[in-house]
């Protein structure tokens, strides 16, 4: 039996909903895409989204031409207007992160995804600085300054990859970092730019370097960021791809990294963004779907925030083309929700950290304790990875009452409750899912919820819980004000006896 | 073990949703009704509604006036189009039900209910039949007389019931009835009329006479109506009433009254419509909120239709003032739905039926079984009153593949599942639940839901269920396709073992 | 011409759109009435909202019942929560009138209203101050202290007229004052009440010996309310009443008239709401209907601030049954919209206002010129009563750009545009208007708009503006960016010539 | 004066409104084109949508892969069934287009547009042939053979044009034709199949050649397509074109052509749909933004029914990037619709189209007259192009009451009203408007309204219509009930003469 304080032991810092990632910006012009996020920003409440491709192709933003002999340059935003527009009105802000290159404005042909984002550097930095200048210019003119320098600018997009940045050339992303954050800065000194965004693959000299270089250049930098993933190489399946994992733990090893490589530097105070972390970086790898995954991750969300100041999940759909169309709808996606809106193990996690309170009660290994300002007390409950029955037992506190009763409301996902990845198997895994059938799906994927009465005694509840395998839990407690009148007698309502 | 037949046993009349009741017209006005009349059409829907009060004050429609010495009237339909057209815009039509009298064209001051409904005789029968074929004219021209054709024309209300018709009068019910079908033919031949509307208390000869009186007049009659109830004598307690009730057969056998009454007269043939039933006639007996009650008219659902053209449940929703403004969520009313869109047991009842097949394959004391024309077989299954456990099995043909697999879903409510008037009673009883309350009480309310794969041997599955305490489930059989590539490997997606 | 200084003069108070009025709070459950709450909220964004009806019959919140042979009492808020969750839903709030007395704690039988709305002092002070307390103290828990407080209560309504307070008698309001304002203090001493609502035909001793009143007792007061009408004695005719109006500058001097009463109190510092303000009192003078209507009050939109904290316009809705059911859509309600939400010529006035900026540039007869806080000029011209054509010309500032052009928009209603009610009468004066009409209506209440561009001359533009018969106009100013690019060539565009 | 008669003259065909065109199928995935597609539908009813691209890679259908060492392919449905499920919501169906060619079926690298749409022949005609089999197939599976009976299946898009169609190789659409034709009756023989989708630039022998091919090879063929353009060589500026124009009869001789160029073959009865059709066949000509356009349209839209099957406006919205993304809200592109839903004047068009009665009264080169199955009599009229004044005076017959009044009703667009991009044009062109802006061009997008009433002579009335510069117009009669009471003293409203 653990007895969870009555004091609060701390605030639960919000850094774990400050961001979520998100496919490439042009997908936001799509309609199931926007489906999903109204339902997220109802039931979770992301405040930032994070996603590449602002600058590629897709989004039309360059648009260079010739006129009367002479070349010239739109900056176009038809649909960033669309896509922050959309962004805003479900109450969640843009941070911005400036890439890939526009076809036009690129040094070179490499391109990234099936969708083809160009990674190289610009063929002319004057350009490129007046790109970033018309853009931040054009949002602050639209939104207002006072929005707009609650939006993040990030730097590009893991420099350290060749995949990401033509030849991973650290000295071309300074030197694209010193354009750019100048550029920031001369549309209003108060804008906020940061990098280096960096993978976990990152050698560990990146985020030294890059302090030195903007340290000794005397660059204007707000933040720093950087990424986190845990999977093995990949093992790939058509449509598909098997990882190892390393155990969650590693994760927070990963969000401490830049404090303790910027130790020192004058970079260490500022901010630090886990601009994108998931266990596996592939969006085909079906961990995303399961029940598993939601255990795996419920002690990283619970403790996160003490690390950093946001860890972005990658992504919160499905709605993703990284490598192609998904050919089915469970299909290893990173999505908190696959297309038309089924809720995943891993969404109702993060629904159910949206149900904690502000102040922290207890934290352990399997349980985060909190309660909300009107005193209603609630409980995340997580099993360890891979284990068929865990049990925890907690005496909670419950308030100024010493006697009464206390109403108890469980709401948990595993691999049976909660979870549509199962049900879906069962169906005969169909590709695109008939209509009743996907009714069926977002049936199957409401967590399973029971409710019962404890009685109060000193204070206090006892609250046993027993885990199914990889199951996450919520708990949450209120107080019971009895308005039952006297008059009311259960036995006699069913009309029992009767002869009519 | 049950076997149940291949073959079609018969076809699955729509009398159980060929209409519903309503409390009074007027509150069709509101927000709340709407809401959940927008809710029970999505999930069940009904064809038909019917209510009391389309003549009486709140409606406005009869509105005598003086101009230039003269006595003068108009019939005003601002109200009556604005609650039919919510009704059509939704898919339900109007089952009309001619009455109460207008305050201004009563001969008396004889009121029913809270709200006061004028249960008098015209003072002028002229001016009823003006009134009559004011109303239907008017309806004809808005919806056309193809639509209007659709809506049986009910002679009043009870007329057996001294509180429903002053002094239950016969001769005068007569009376209004002859002035009312010939008004209500002359706007048009082929619009329906019926009567006599009579309570299950009628003495046997109401049927009977009324029969007697139209053939004798030579009057029109396209349908006969009665109502059918099973409940003791009230026992009051403040807001609420507790009865006993006889069996629910005791409902079929009321159902069949009319036939059996009418067996030989003119009418023997006509449609039969049971413009009310329910268990308990009182708003505030809380056995309407149960899950006993699903299970206890679960039988009538599944076999009434065998008896009559339709069986109107007396009401959709607890927006009902008959004994003044409810003083709880959950007071006994009859609504399948409370306020605020809370589904009862009895909803979900409802809801299941409407997922039944057309073709019926067996029925039981315990079960239904039917086929969708697409193949699919569903199983409405429902426990004996005040048993504990109840078990079923029956073998299920599932079409014409020999050997596979089929999906089952399973959808419950029970004392547990289905269940918020259960989770409503452990929080205290909250007599207007905060807004955090209603979104438990609208979680609780839904049914448990399980799902499984079975193995097809010989063209059939075995179905063993298990029922607790007042449980009705819907059991949803479904053919697995398997889609399903060869690669997939289950074991392969945990990403165990790994160290990253 | 009229130069209008390119200085502020003043800022525009908001005591316009402080509140507004309701027919009886039990409407405010209707879908049609929260339809058109939902309109006027998006479109023109009122404070608050005062109706009567709070404690009458129809919103069931005083239940007194047995038990046990004791007399005991609920105080139920089922419908009062409905009420109030809709209205905070759609951004306004409450502005509380405590009355009028339920039916079984009233000392007398004399109603008011078709709706009967008892009008007698509370046979228990003890049991109405009970009433009082419990129903603040439910609203503080549900909606919290700080919400509440935001929230006036004011004690009964019209109690100098006969008709709204029996006998119209001075002392027993003064105890039903004293009662209720210290019942609202005993809830929180931050929530503020305040009277004595009075109508225009008080006589000039009632705020007087209202002050003395409260000050002799010391009791809390933090607002004086009174109301404003300019209508003469009543011409009635079916279904509607003709009335001679007096001039407009009327209801200001009505407006001044608290302070002017009150100068030399302890109540002259206080806010002053004038609770209700129209032209007629009466809901079925046709003239609310008219764009006359709209040109007689807009003076008084443009000045009221200057005199009161705010003027409620009675009321926002024709769903609205005092004098019984309308029995026609255009009947003389009071309404800004009708029922089915067409907008008459006064609620363009309103949404016309609520376009107009923060600081007044210029005020006179016939105008109000404002300014945004982003520059862009605003301009309201109303015609005078009764004149043909009306002419004015104004020199407005338009920012800081010497040359250039500004893009000026304009609305108005008339006796044709934005007026559906002209419309109607040319159809016919459908009583109940089918689909097809209703949609004409609609697009006949559409305001009618021109556009055009303006050159700038040394910072400023003329701006001629000739009023039809009783418009109201509003014409906005932008300065122009001009993007087109320098190969536009309108000329070319059209194809002309061609011969494909 | 024109005399109409009152008897009928023909049956408007409604093959105005058969099909709509739109921007390549994956754009349907967007929320600003459902958005529009919706409004579409609601205000105007197409029963058919065509657009490129259902094979092409951004649907993600035709997918190849290895496993143990063999190629195999899915077909995957993903998006194909998002876009069906949505327009099927909104009650239009597809008309499909096969095409373009999955870039790892294709033969070539030649693509077409911004987006790159290979337009290559397949490098294997079986495995073409399993696409559009799978395709068709999972069409029937998922939305039954009843509905996709009724969709057009059509092979290719021009491919007389070496844009659309690698060397524009006759022989190999055949090819193409045969197989496709082939492959689509192997899943039922009674889908509909037919090409030749030919360019208006096809020379005269396309048709008569594929007519002789499928004749000799004994193909099946359901109808015959053709597009219709009357633009001259494109004059570029950067973002947009000039083009001379042919006069709009041009059109209706080109929706003749394949009935003229048929005559006498096997295919000379078949239906005839011209699956696109538009004055310019450029993105990016302004002249689709105008009033002009509507009124060049509208004698095609009158008459054009007489001649085809359908005619499909190419295309409904300006989401479309077959130049590339839009860089500014007004850009010459071919919607209907502007991106948020800006109403064009050819929208109206369509718009008032879809107000005509099912009769035909009378055509004229300026008019169109019908009538309603209820009596009800519409004009359409438009101005010939470049005409600054048109008259036109017609006699209507209104029904059979000799005397009384109508009802009118007119609508119009013209250089002013109904004109969204003359109010832009004066904004200063904004190429992404801001909120505020946006509301305006909405507003100045709605149709001038006006109304009056007229006295019946003789069972009709005069309509004098005077017709502004590039006017279109609809005028809508009804017989007016007059409903207004004897009491009822429009004199006695205002409140005139009053002294309060």
């Amino acid at each position: 039996m653990i007895r969870v304080p009555a004091e609060q032991q701390g605030v639960l810092s919000e850094a774990w909903r400050a961001c979520v990632g998100t496919g490439r910006l042009e997908l936001a012009l799509r309609r199931d895409y926007q489906d999903s996020l109204t339902l997220l920003q109802k039931e979770i409440g992301f405040r930032h989204i994070r996603g590449h491709g602002l600058f590629s192709d897709g989004m039309g933003v360059y648009r260079p031409y010739e006129w009367q002999g002479a070349r010239r340059v739109h900056h176009s935003f038809t649909y960033v207007d669309q896509v922050v527009d959309a962004c805003l009105e479900l109450g969640i802000r843009p941070f911005l992160e400036l890439g890939f290159m526009p076809g036009e404005l690129a040094s070179g042909g490499q391109t990234v995804f099936w969708w083809q984002g160009n990674v190289t550097p610009p063929s002319s930095h004057r350009e490129w600085a007046d790109l970033v200048r018309a853009t931040l210019t054009h949002l602050v003119d639209r939104y207002g300054l006072e929005e707009v320098r609650d939006w993040p600018v990030e730097v590009w997009n893991e420099p350290d990859l060749p995949d990401f940045w033509e030849g991973a050339d650290q000295a071309a992303y300074h030197r694209l970092y010193e354009v750019t954050a100048h550029a920031v800065k001369d549309v209003d000194a108060s804008l906020q730019v940061g990098g280096p965004a960096v993978s976990p693959g990152a050698d560990e000299g990146w985020l030294g370097r890059f302090a030195e270089f903007v340290e000794r250049r005397d660059l204007p930098v707000d933040f720093v960021s950087r990424h986190a993933y845990t999977s093995g190489p990949a093992q790939p399946v058509p449509f598909g791809t098997y990882q190892t994992l390393a155990p969650a733990e590693r994760l927070l090893e990963q969000f401490g990294a830049p404090r303790r490589e910027l130790k020192g530097t004058s970079l260490a105070e500022l901010p630090v963004h886990i601009t994108e972390f998931n266990s596996s970086y592939r969006p085909d790898n079906p961990v995303h779907d399961t029940a598993f995954h939601a255990a795996y991750l419920a002690p990283v969300l619970a403790a996160g925030g003490d690390l950093v100041d946001s860890f972005s999940y990658w992504t919160f759909s499905d709605m993703f083309e990284e490598v192609g169309v998904p050919t089915a709808l469970f299909h290893g996606g990173f999505g908190l929700l696959t297309h038309r809106q089924v809720r995943k193990p891993t969404y109702h996690l993060y629904a159910f950290m949206a149900r904690m309170g502000r102040d922290v009660l207890a934290r352990g290994d399997d349980h985060l304790v909190t309660r909300h300002p009107d005193g209603r007390v609630t409980v995340l409950a997580w099993a360890p990875p891979r284990t068929d029955l865990h049990t925890l037992r907690l005496s909670v506190p419950v308030g100024d009452t010493e006697r009464g009763t206390v109403f108890l409301r469980r709401s948990s996902v595993d691999e049976e409750r909660g979870n549509a990845y199962t049900a879906w198997r069962r169906m005969g895994s169909p590709r695109s899912p008939r209509p009743h059938q996907l009714d069926m799906l977002h049936d199957a994927a409401e967590p399973g919820r029971s409710h019962l009465r404890l009685a109060i005694e000193e204070f206090r509840v006892d609250v046993d819980l027993t885990l199914q395998r990889h199951e996450v839990t919520l708990v949450e407690l209120s107080p019971v004000i009895e308005e039952s009148p006297d008059w009311w007698d259960e036995s006699r309502i069913l009309g029992g006896g009767g002869s009519g």
